[in-house]
């Protein structure tokens, strides 16, 4: 079971959305054309619009006129990882390589403002200026999410607030914006908008911290990355900072002792995920995923009982249960 | 003679413009608020919020109303400015370390990213439609300019027509769009709208053509930067282009020579600025200058005569004769 396999129901509009991506840069120059290609091709799982797409069924809109808004979301998505990869270095983004390994750093960083600006014209063609808002407002705390990603890199005293500030703007605001953009895009009344967010709010955080688990445990062939990649990045995430809060003294002075280093060995990696994983870190991370899945859940009650909330809420389960 | 000279007949209102920006970040995180004031005190010549408030006194809105709009173009600005140095792996900017050399790149990165969207937030509050899109079209374009210029690096055999299509989106759309902005807020006539966006593109024309040959010719101090440094990223502008377009054949083949090796001594450098200063091309440069403040001011005839139509005609004059 896949997370694409959710979202069956929706298929033909997220088709719509592929067309749409692809036709939308059609005028450009040469080498802008073939980043944008490259980077359609390494593909994605189309998430944001899925969720776009599924809050849109709750207004009474025509879905057509929301495929614009669920494609603006998959782009400003793709413009954050295309900034990401100039900052992680990173080679390979699900097993293909980065758009700055075959374009170089300084394409891009202007493919990834070009992409964002792109989202914000076909966001100002819906002409509301409440959406415009919250996009700027989001992105706004994103790049703030980031900022304090940096300023926490190799800091091993973090709390959990810390950790939960940083993935809500990390990622859980760019899902419950793509929910409530939907939801606006096609006249849903007001407190469905507002439900939905809030679905979107912990779907986000459930998603997240599944993510951080898997980077810790999941097999490195289905995870398309070297497991360990954020600790190797001084990226501490909710396993970590559980076990350097809570686990055994034992346990918290070796992972410290390796954790010193700075820069890890493979070896060094292995040990600390071994390490890791005799204590309760996985199991409490995962239940406080479970907790927001749970929240998820309790905010589709509000909504109407039909198709659209019942794939939201196997969405929601499947989060829960996804090894990649 | 200095540019903010010409501006002292709206030095108050762009005190306004400095309290704004200084006073708009206050509730952020303290590296976030840091860098930014690092930003702000390395200075700016405040020409698009210039441009901006200078063209809101044709139309009848009170200019209080333009401030947070006039300093949005200095956020833009900014980002630009940020997001260069990252990409110039630049130390030095007006003779100050730059934001990537205190805070390092990935800071730098989303810092940018950050200012974009104040600024973004900043415009929607005016409800406008139209502005956010001309906004969000000017980006894309700016992104355009800057992804042409990364394919033309190094690249000898340029036309006059692709040195123009660069400059205006690297530099001119930015003014036209400070100065339509400006009046647009103020609730100007459209067709004054639109004369001072002409004027706006000619200005910017006129200015990075300036900019590009000071690069060549002006004083190392008053600059702030090493002469030369276009040429040494591989930046190839005007006078460069004569001179291998219409040059006479002996000093192209010694020009040639030396661009051959791709990395530049200073030596290098001065060698073939002296070349170029043998030819005509400055003085060539210069006229075309000239010709886009010439167009510039047959635009102003357009407006009604008054204190500000004539700072607008000294900020175009002085514009040609400026000596950094």
């Amino acid at each position: 079971m896949q997370l694409k396999d959710m979202f069956n129901d929706i298929e033909p509009d997220l088709h719509k959305v592929d067309s749409f991506l692809i036709n939308c840069l059609e005028k450009t120059s040469d080498r802008l054309q073939k980043g944008y290609i490259h980077l359609l091709k390494a593909g994605g799982k189309r998430i944001r619009p899925a969720f776009t797409l599924l809050a849109a069924r709750y207004g009474s809109e025509d879905i057509e006129k929301v495929i614009p808004m669920a494609s603006a979301f998959e782009l400003v998505h793709m413009a954050s990882l295309v900034h990401d990869d100039v900052i992680d270095h990173s080679e390979l983004r699900r097993g293909e390589p980065t758009i700055r390994t075959v374009f170089g750093n300084n394409f891009s960083l202007h493919l990834g403002n070009y992409l964002f600006a792109k989202a914000l014209q076909i966001i100002d063609e819906y002409n509301n200026t409440s959406l415009n808002n919250l996009l700027a407002c989001a992105s706004m705390e994103m790049c703030r999410g980031e900022l304090e990603q940096i300023a926490a890199a190799y800091n091993y005293k973090q709390s959990l607030r810390q950790y939960f500030y940083r993935i809500k703007r990390k990622t859980s605001l760019l899902i419950t914006l793509s929910c409530q953009a939907g939801a606006i895009a096609a006249k849903a009344e007001p407190g469905v908008v507002r439900i939905l967010g809030r679905y979107g709010h912990n779907i986000g955080m459930a998603f997240q911290i599944t993510d951080d688990v898997l980077d810790y445990i999941a097999d490195e062939k289905t995870l398309g990355k070297p497991v360990g990649s954020d600790i190797q990045q001084g990226i501490v995430t909710l396993p970590l900072i559980y076990v350097l809060n809570y686990g055994e003294e034992h346990v918290r002075r070796r992972l410290l002792d390796i954790l010193e280093k700075k820069s890890f060995t493979r070896e060094d990696i292995a040990q600390m995920t071994k390490l890791i994983e005799t204590t309760e870190a996985i199991p409490f991370s995962l239940g406080i995923a479970n907790k927001y899945v749970e929240k998820a859940l309790k905010q589709l009650e509000l909504l109407p009982e039909n198709n659209t909330t019942c794939t939201l809420r196997q969405i929601a389960k499947f989060i829960y249960h996804r090894q990649y």
